[in-house]
């Protein structure tokens, strides 16, 4: 069974009273966004601090770049000494149950708040995205994992399974692609692309099988494979026939997430999903093809942009059911803030 | 273009005088071994030591390993005094220039010999294979390379960029999209396959999905995810389809290292072949449809045994031209040692 039975959120804050304050918090492998908003739905403050993606990081710096976040921006807020409703923490690599308990513990420990929860980032994006409401969300950075909710509240996931066993369509998955395309027109297994010669300018060697030392000393974290991507799409605009059939495939497996997860989010395959992370701003290349995988396995697929980011959707996981001024104010305030600060999706 | 300027070893030691000895090493990722060869063609002593792999070792530990292992190698032989006519050492990493010229430098630095050549493991292989004569060899371990040569002596290589841009077709490749695969079935996108419940026993975990942060955690080595390659085997052997396909592919990359090198090889793309590395197996699952790839390319591939190890090949590599009775005094000599050592291959 592919049902996340932990992610049902079912320790929701109760009955939500009047100038109590909440914390949301979107951990990620590249920085940490928070945001402080009061029981009326109004943003208070907003704040970023380093990375807190528990597979990379040690858990005594997660917990205390948590705490120092809270602080911040509980000073932010004017609010340095009351104790916060919640601090909803979501963060990569939080995908499953136990490292969720280990945080939500250790969290507890440190008496940030009133309650504490630990979810995955991919929940607090997809309440983000729709407020709450049903839907689904693909996330295309370094790597991919889609993530949805069906009516009855229940989560579903597809990918997500790191860069090494998952990843498809995503930034180190093109980018390491595009490199082998390069060494495979080298070596004499793949076809002429422009790649090749691209490659070599940029690590300012005269063959590009020179670099292949230097990529696995100086670039195999996977973010640095990925910056590759880049090249990809670029090459792939310019008509190159193998990063066209690189980005094509990648379209492709990025569908197929969607394909999976839609038959157990709606009987009839309708669901609206929200496009998450750097990939996507080449979507003007990925969605025709994936529009197309889509037509083909029968689903009604209504692409919409996010409504909130991560960290407000952290908050919302904390509220039984929001009322509609606290949803009204919450959308004007965001609105307000946006103008100021990138969406951090 | 893709000719290796700096594999044609136009160094090759001088007239081979009598009462000397040559030194071949093999140094690979998991352990090296080393040779020594009379000017009659007479192994008189074989040897190991631990792994000498330029891209996971420092230098100064595989200078060290290699002058261990040629003292013991020279005890053996009862020839502690003397100063061996070459050293040849054959190392996995050295397949591009700076790192073949700082390996020599540094040996020649401790005087161990009165000639020192470094060169890549791929070209000692090769020229063990086939005792010198034009050929290639595709090796298929954790990762995957082809390596030829023709009747001019040039080389030619096709693959071997490392797990992360290369190794189609070898250990890491197919272990990972085993697992792959099982994540696959479980999340919904891919087809049903036995590789799943196997790969849970495995983990002892009870779903494939739980066994993801351990294989971050405890897996990533290349050697250890290639080891799931053999569930991967086993299952094709039972049928599973999943697993079947992922085999098939596997054989098919690998052919293609030889499609690519035939024709720079050999005018009429025929070439003799050897097969090494753990891969080969499961050669009886490979090799058909490998020849099928090659009968539709017109490749007229003669698969062989190798004739020597590479450590052997180490040493031909020293000579400018063996003599026949060098040569059937070194067939004699390896054919008794074979009985109690095993081919490195």
């Amino acid at each position: 069974m592919f049902r996340l039975k932990l992610q049902r959120h079912s320790s929701r804050i109760g009955k939500m009273e009047k100038n109590k304050y909440f914390i949301g918090i979107d951990g990620g492998g590249t920085k940490s966004s928070g945001c402080l908003i009061n029981s009326e739905g109004n943003i208070r403050a907003l704040g970023e601090t380093g990375p807190t993606n528990y597979i990379q990081k040690e858990e005594p710096v997660i917990i205390e770049r948590i705490c120092t976040l809270v602080e911040s921006l509980k000073e932010k807020a004017g609010i340095s000494h009351e104790k916060p409703a919640a601090v909803v923490a979501g963060l990569s690599g939080l995908g499953s149950e136990k490292p969720r308990v280990r945080i939500k513990k250790l969290l507890e420990e440190t008496k940030i708040a009133e309650k504490i929860m630990a979810v995955s980032d991919a929940a607090t994006a997809l309440e983000g995205a729709f407020a709450g409401e049903p839907g689904a969300i693909l996330i295309a950075g370094t790597g991919s994992i889609a993530y949805g909710k069906n009516t009855g509240g229940e989560i579903f996931r597809a990918g997500g399974w790191g860069y090494l066993l998952g990843g498809e369509g995503a930034g180190f998955d093109i980018g390491r692609n595009g490199i082998a395309a390069a060494l495979e027109d080298w070596d004499g297994r793949g076809e002429k692309t422009i790649l090749r010669p691209q490659l070599e300018k940029y690590f300012k060697v005269s063959e590009i099988n020179e670099a292949v030392p230097e990529i696995y000393v100086n670039y195999t974290t996977r973010g640095a494979l990925a910056q590759f991507a880049r090249f990809v799409f670029a090459a792939a605009q310019r008509g190159d026939k193998v990063a066209e059939k690189i980005v094509a495939d990648a379209a492709k497996r990025l569908a197929e997430h969607i394909i999976a997860l839609a038959p157990r989010l709606d009987k009839e395959k309708k669901i609206q999903l929200a496009l998450l992370g750097n990939i996507f701003k080449s979507k003007k290349m990925l969605l025709p093809a994936m529009q197309q995988c889509w037509m083909e396995a029968a689903c009604k697929i209504e692409v919409k942009e996010p409504l909130f980011p991560a960290e407000i959707g952290a908050v919302l996981l904390a509220q039984p059911k929001p009322g509609s001024l606290f949803m009204k104010n919450l959308i004007t305030s965001a609105k307000t803030v946006k103008k100021s600060q990138p969406n951090n999706a």
